[in-house]
């Protein structure tokens, strides 16, 4: 079987997604990719959480084609191997539809950077792209154009819900873990009133010291 | 005891609705129909969901007589009998008074599509059914004229609650779930503005998608 | 020591206070009443939940003075006992700031009979009491006139939070857990538009049916 | 190894932020201050709450200078030891970002006495300080300002989030929980309408009572 460690990894971490609290049912998926052989591995379509185990992930080439796998690879396949193809520092990929976040995107907003959790994390707004139907690269597309030049590793689109991307499967857990936790606090914060956003230069400064002075080395 | 198999499976399947959050102490209910005898099992009535047993579970023909059974049948017993008799296709029926469909319902208001997600699952809005009381047809008279010639394998019933159908326990379960995921994720975004509807087209191309293309065979 | 059983049974029902989301640290409490010897017990004063234990209830006359336990009782002693002496058909109170019941208790509202659920349980609207300090009658004095030629087992305080009324620990209990679960449905529903008030002639059959049909004998 | 005790004691609480829904991922930290020796201890950075042990735990002096750790102490360290060493009573530092008063900092609103408990906990509303960058003395200024000559345990930063201080952990973690159950339940009372706030006097009694009797000796 291929990149066996990859699957269980990946098998472990797409857990975490009910227990975050991010998706229902069968939604939402993650995949990563391999840079040796440049393959990527991804959640079969439509099983739920519970029952995915290492052997079901589905392992294909950045066109899309099944190299390995007993399951049909996650709808989301083509989405995930555009972003892959021309994002090159990805290594990760997450999809959900957590509720607020997408509460968000249904009405077309971009997540205004109002928190100091934000600038950390996002460097500012979590920008929102616009509607793509499903099945082939035009999710993908919007992906790419609303993250390129962007700092935020996580996006909200128009009507349906979150990529986050990161250099591994945890930091694109994280942002999509911290979106939906910054999206519920700015919308409660935009009922209680019109919050002032934060200025672009304490921005810079937050997401600065975030990138290079939190954590540890 | 008749049904053996169908009993367990719907005791199990009952604990999912507190575990999912759609039910508090001991409102909402499944049953299920036999296709070989055409008798149905329903949850008894008033019973708190972790007293439940195969054996408490009440076995009845679709006229709402007790075939066998220990206690008295849920007071929804009419409903889903009458659900039976007009909708031959259905398998399973699952009552919730699951909070944010409930409170769709309270305004006499269809949830509308405004998610890539009610496409997939339910295909359009999920239809808003009028007000009627408990004990006799009049519930199952307004989800029988709702739901026929509607996508949706979920109703909500004026200022009462939700119903959900399928072909089998756990495709009713799964429209119980998702329908207060969307109803959730669609009150939020009207709290936040005037979200644009999905247009129909791509709401059929999501529903034909979801329909033929996700999931494995 | 005095009455085993009852402290065992209430020190057991605390638990499920903070398991049902209607408690906060150490504030929320339940008593009960011993018809034999007229006795009530009570939690201790500002103890965590997960301390109790049967030992540490207090076991108090009508008149609020201690016959038995180590500790301080309740704060809300003086309530309880009050609501004991002026209603005779109760035999549990509890007392929780559930956070939706307190939302409305806080702007001096009544939880309006929007849901079918509310008739069934409540017989109406969950009526608002009066403001009342701690420490003496007043509070008890607030929740017997609000309660009194009422159907609702369940009354919310202005600025403060819930009490409810059973002939059982468990009924009390279903009541305080259904009064937060129907103060969410209808906090929702509110936010959604202007909610129709169920006719009167409804909710009595509703209620009617309720208390005489629904459950087991 | 320095202060065992404390350091077991300070990881086993840090495990009570994600329990009581106070943070999420890395974010919160708590600090404690040991009598004799004058140290405080402190989460370090950036770790996950499930990895801690006492080990990773950082001892440091009050100018902020490592004494003990094999990780770089949390970003917030500046911020705790200018506490300490500004209000003497302060043996416990606790900082979240939990979404209720957060929402309340980002619109640069105290929160409003309209709760009993809030008397009871806080004595009066939770005051806002201004906004303040992170990394030096900036964010424990706006905290010793805020919060001297107030009875509030915490207070939220503009754009930020919520500071506690106790003289003990459990304190400090006690007002971080009830600032969160307070801001939920008064933010939900303002989406209702327009509650009154609690008058001075009646605040002060409450408060008083809560200081004085409330609990055990």
């Amino acid at each position: 079987m291929l990149l066996p460690h990859l699957r269980e990894e990946l098998c472990k971490q797409h857990l975490e997604l009910p227990r975050q609290g991010l998706v229902t049912w069968t939604s939402g998926n993650i995949s990563v990719l391999d840079d040796e052989s440049g393959l990527m591995v991804i959640k079969p379509s439509g099983l739920m959480f519970e029952e995915l185990t290492p052997e079901s992930m589905v392992v294909l080439d950045l066109d899309g084609k099944v190299v390995e796998g007993k399951y049909k690879p996650s709808s989301d396949t083509a989405t995930h191997a555009y972003i892959y193809r021309h994002m090159p520092h990805v290594r990760s990929i997450i999809h959900t539809h957590s509720a607020y976040a997408t509460a968000w995107a249904a009405n077309n907003r971009e997540i205004p950077c109002i928190l100091t959790a934000m600038a950390d994390e996002f460097g500012g707004p979590i920008p929102c792209g616009g509607f793509a139907l499903i099945g082939g690269e035009e999710i993908g597309k919007e992906v790419v154009k609303t993250l390129t030049g962007h700092r935020s590793p996580a996006v909200i689109l128009k009507n349906h819900g979150v990529f986050t991307i990161g250099e591994s499967i945890k930091k694109a857990l994280k942002a999509a873990v911290m979106c939906e936790d910054v999206a519920k606090t700015v919308h409660l914060a935009y009922q209680l009133g019109n919050p002032e956003k934060l200025e672009q230069q304490d921005i810079d400064k937050l997401y600065d010291r975030y990138t290079h002075v939190y954590g540890q080395k």
